[in-house]
């Protein structure tokens, strides 16, 4: 089982990193991008055959893999065929 | 328009941060983590007026967003309603 984790600022955070990015982006030929916001992306790859895993997944997602204060996370699971 | 663009390391190159990252989760409640890779995330607000934006998106995300050795990165462009 695989699963997807998105961690992203949240929107009343400043994000100096996406801000730099946006600017460069300006500057090599996309004036149009009005913002960037930057976060993490996780590829988590899990044993199929335990249980209550989703749950224990959103827990570490709170505890380990997001900071609650200023970033939101979202978890995506993929079941293989 | 939104775009979603999503940088991974390619399958062939270490990850120490995801190997720490899944050596955490298995000492916090997860033994059934089998393997963890990092990546960014990026949302990129552009403005919808102006024409060939998605190849220039992927140019930037060549030159710019990804390095192009040791990632791969995925674009998705999501036109608001």
């Amino acid at each position: 089982m695989k699963a997807k984790v998105i961690v992203t600022p949240k929107a009343a955070v400043l994000d100096p990193q996406g801000a730099a990015v946006r600017d460069a982006m300006q500057h090599l030929g996309m004036p149009e991008v009005q913002s960037v916001r930057i976060g993490k992306y996780l590829e988590i790859e899990v044993d199929e055959n335990s249980g209550g895993v989703e749950e224990r997944l959103h827990s570490l997602c709170r505890d380990l893999l997001s900071n609650p204060v200023i970033e939101d996370y979202r978890l995506e699971m993929v079941n293989h065929a």
